[in-house]
């Protein structure tokens, strides 16, 4: 499978995708990566990096967007950026897929562009894995579309739960709304509509109908549809509050010790680098006629090899196979 | 003050509405509290307390609104339930303020009907103070307006510094505006439009602009406005997430742990309390010619007792006073 990394994505970037890369070849026989980016810079350290295998090809880009920069002035001035450039191999056929741990916004946008839609989607969303006191779920959309339309949800209700069913393993993934009530008739215009549309739809079976934000974190649900406005605030509080929280709880419990002080410390330091830890790289955008993983921007290079890693899954899976038949399936159905 | 407090509300109703008003009463000489519920029940519960004086009066309700009922209904069929009758006396200069630890549905529901809102306020919202990494922030609205106009949240960033400055005691909080970017030109028609008011409005000299979701804890800024939709996941999120993360981190730590496990034990009893305590009792909801104080549903006798004496202070601090004047002012300017 043939991947186009954007080298210059992350924080730390070009080094952790380098070595993401690298690391990822080691163990994918059949995986074939493309670095792109500022072609001088990858190649040194590539050639640093001492890789001496044929699966490693550096494809040069013109400047990238970068993590402060506004997305749509940034794609303007810079139409061969890395992230740009990802794309359109993409587009072109050269690469099935595209690991970016760049500016979020600038993913979106270049990929918008494209409209490399699958076969009967609506908009495209990010969905993100996130842990539960049981498990994990996943919360969709996180940012792609924050101008959501009820026909958009329903169809993350639909892809999301493919995702959900495929890459996480959960046979029967119960899908649920997030809502500020659990009761029917809760909500917005556009909630009341996409609850509707649920239930008419091909999840209806799995749908449990409302849930509010408390039951995210609990596990109330396999799967948990929102607007990307909605999505993109929960999960950046979300980041926000655990890091706040892990400084308070840390300072309070290790004031009180005194003999196993650094034992507990070393515990603090572990539990929190799991809620940092996502073991799928990033989110996939749903919805595209390809596969792009989207990383944090504070990836280090074992995200961004698993990120190349669920990639692949992603395309063994046949995600978006089963996508494209369920909203046929769907269509077929209605009309 | 004449306070009237839903004694049917809350989880451990009637008894922590006794307690609570009781603990109260013996702190502030100068207050009256009228608990509003099944007077058989609350008459004899207030009989085993032993209080015998004079500020206490209970007041009969038919019925309340149940934690799982649908307000609306709930409203229609019990008219003269606790919280119905708690806004009935505010309307009629009965008391000065409510509190309830009820259904949050059924105390904005019962209040929106009584439109008793101040002078100049196109729709109340409820204003909920939070811990944040350095201090805390105040976030409104958090539900009682999920479909909230453009005016509507640039009145919050008002009503909100005022209710920051005169009972947080932050002299110039400085407002920012829930976004899922920083720069300018993010968010929906709804946010971009609020922005433009915010930036032409009173407070437009500590407008700090966009916050992201990460911002919230991380204390950005002192005042964070959003749609009441929004700001009721991102609560409902918060809680969800707090005692998952308590959970979890004090299952790794303690496990890590042999002879101090029991002073760890304490000590993260301590801190998750703190996370739940709320200095204030509850939140206010802004904009009504009153005051009301909303309390969580798992209120303690001591969260009551905050809320009595918060509704207090908000009198004593002048908030709606203040509210009005600048509002009048900003007419003024604009006309």
């Amino acid at each position: 499978m043939k991947i186009a990394l954007d080298a210059m994505g992350g924080d730390e970037a070009p080094l952790i995708n380098i070595n993401g890369a690298i690391e990822a070849l080691e163990t994918s026989s059949d995986l074939e990566v493309f670095l792109v980016g500022d072609a001088p810079t990858v190649d040194s350290l590539v050639e640093r990096s001492g890789y001496s295998g044929e699966r490693l090809t550096v494809v040069h880009a013109d400047g990238f967007v970068g993590m402060e920069e506004k997305p749509t002035d940034a794609l303007r001035q810079k139409p061969n950026c890395s992230i740009a450039v990802c794309w359109k191999m993409m587009a072109g056929g050269e690469v099935e897929a595209i690991v970016s741990a760049g500016n979020t916004g600038g993913v979106i946008g270049a990929g918008l562009r494209t409209r490399l839609f699958l076969k009967g989607v609506k908009r495209p969303g990010i969905a993100v894995v996130l842990p539960t006191i049981s498990g994990r779920s996943v919360l969709m959309d996180v940012g792609a579309n924050p101008g959501a339309r009820p026909e958009h949800l329903a169809q993350y209700a639909l892809m999301g739960s493919i995702f959900a069913r495929e890459i996480l393993e959960i046979e029967s993934p119960r899908v649920g709304l997030m809502n500020i009530g659990s009761e029917d008739g809760k909500g917005t215009p556009l909630i009341k509509e996409a609850h509707d549309l649920v239930l008419r739809g091909p999840v209806a079976q799995n749908y449990i109908g409302n849930v509010e934000g408390r039951g995210l974190y609990q596990g109330e649900a396999d799967v948990i549809i929102c607007d990307g406005f909605v999505g993109n605030v929960v999960l950046k509080v979300s980041e926000g509050m655990a890091s706040m929280m892990m400084e308070k709880v840390a300072h309070q419990v290790l004031g009180a010790l005194n003999g196993e002080k650094t034992t507990a410390e070393q515990a603090f330091g572990r539990v929190g680098r799991s809620f940092e830890y996502n073991e799928y790289g990033g989110a996939p955008l749903l919805g595209i006629d390809g596969v792009c993983m989207i990383s944090h921007g504070s990836s280090d290079a074992r995200s961004i090899r698993n990120a190349l890693h669920t990639a692949m899954t992603f395309k063994n899976r046949n995600v978006n196979q089963h996508i494209v038949e369920a909203l046929a399936a769907q269509t077929a159905a209605s009309s």
